[in-house]
């Protein structure tokens, strides 16, 4: 009998897995001929996935729950429904996201999130047009102006509005139920950079939460509900252009909106109003709200 | 005119998004009553995700396609293809997790995965019977031992092994083109700890690269393949079983599986034999291969 001698293995080019240098051993793998970016992130995510795999020690059983969630969470998205992204927004991600796309000089306006309703092209209107078009909810007249970070007004600046209507859904969401454009429009500021319109109040909505993103919120003891808001987006030439909200200020839910859109600059003071003639001026049922908003732009040059 | 006064909003009960203090904001979200072991992963999954993100800065275009890219690995999935197990495997977590759990005193056989193509209840053999049943590959012989830590045989374990035939595919994954239990048998040792099986050399085969973890490894500049090996479980009364692999030493993908399965310690020797007389007595053509492995038990009071 004779052998022609064992087969060992070569010294090996990449390390073999271990436990306490797993991180390293999978991103030592990456080819150097992958873009730098995704080398960049993706050893990143590694680095942190992998401590916080080591930090929660996760059972098998635990780790199936994950692998099915995520899968759960991808297999729930359609044409008209982002799962993730909701995913994204009740971990706090798309805020921090935001927030490190737009970080803005002191005394501009702050930003916070898009969100899915947003809609280009809104119908242009004059000053002082109700947005309002089902007649829904309690009449609100929102006044205010576009000024610079040196306070000067902004003539021309475009202020693009959106919001829900009184039972908690934008128009895009019940087509058919509400009028076309119900609760948007864009009003342009005049010479001394004032705008004004006529709306309802907003008031607070559930994000969707019939998946498994809402059953995880359930399952943390958290809520679906949206802080009562009005979206803006004010642009003008020559400056950065913000995505904002404002707040209601009585709205329950304001410390705890599932998205962690508020910020605390972007709270208004709505005042409740009962004045005849004023109401009749503005063809509205007493007693109305009326907010009053200043956005200020930070000039292009000044930010990031 | 008179209005009832600026509606203010009350002191926060919980604190409003900063970027600065964004995971401590999220997580002070969850409720009391949420499951202290959900609270604790969600709490350690917040703070690394912010982490990840704080370190990377994604863009708006990136983050969006990572929130695709999560999208696409869930509607991947179906009953037979789960596509973030896939992603759990490529990352590392997968081998991370399984060697948490598995943490063997020293001295005894490590464990690796146990990949999706496990199937129970495998024929049970006589010593060395060929489980190879498409006559396919290399010939290869197996023989060894199954051995407490202290060195002591251990009779009547149950040595249950699979593997891919020589055209890389589990007989599973081709019902009906490969015999029925191909490639799989349960040996038990003798009152020596012995066991032999006849079989073939193992080869390197791709995991499933057709969907959005494949076009990652691609883009990672990784390929697809998992190192040649063969899988075992290892049990017997009154020890831990071990999951694990043996790999062949002169594969081209030793240092470069996929999904970071292969440890030092289970690489085995091959040897390839040209003996006339034991080819005829293992009713194998020339040249064949021989392994000799030992598995090594710890008793259960010594694991975790």
């Amino acid at each position: 009998m004779s052998g022609e001698g064992h087969v060992k293995a070569k010294a090996p080019q990449y390390p073999y897995f271990t436990e306490e240098a797993s991180a390293e051993v999978v991103n030592a793998r990456m080819g150097q001929e992958a873009d730098p970016r995704l080398r960049e992130v993706m050893g990143t995510i590694v680095k942190h996935l992998h401590a916080a795999v080591k930090e929660i020690e996760p059972t098998h059983e635990e780790w199936l729950t994950a692998i099915k969630f995520l899968t759960a969470v991808g297999q729930m998205c359609t044409d008209w429904r982002q799962e993730y992204i909701l995913l994204s927004d009740v971990l706090g991600v798309s805020m921090l996201v935001d927030s490190i796309n737009h970080r803005r000089p002191s005394g501009a306006t702050e930003n916070t999130i898009l969100g899915p309703f947003y809609v280009p092209e809104a119908p242009r209107y004059d000053h002082g047009t109700n947005i309002c078009l089902d007649g829904k909810g309690e009449p609100l007249v929102v006044t205010g102006r576009v000024l610079d970070t040196d306070g000067k007004p902004i003539a021309g600046a475009l202020v693009d509005v959106w919001q829900t209507n009184d039972d908690g859904f934008y128009d895009v969401q019940q087509k058919g139920v509400q009028p076309d454009w119900n609760l948007r429009g864009v009003f342009t500021t005049n010479e001394a950079g004032e705008y004004w319109y006529r709306s309802s109040k907003p008031r607070f909505y559930p994000i969707p939460d019939d998946g498994p993103v809402g059953k995880l919120l359930g399952a943390l003891g958290r809520h679906p509900n949206r802080a009562a808001h009005i979206h803006f987006i004010v642009s003008a030439e020559g400056y950065d252009p913000v995505i904002t909200h404002i707040f209601s200020p009585d709205c329950e839910y304001l410390d705890q909106d599932a998205v962690f859109g508020v910020k605390d600059s972007l709270i208004a003071k709505f005042e409740r109003v009962t004045d005849a003639d004023r109401a009749q001026a503005l063809e509205f049922d007493e007693p109305f709200w009326s907010v009053n908003w200043e956005f200020v732009l930070a000039s292009k040059k000044d930010t990031k």
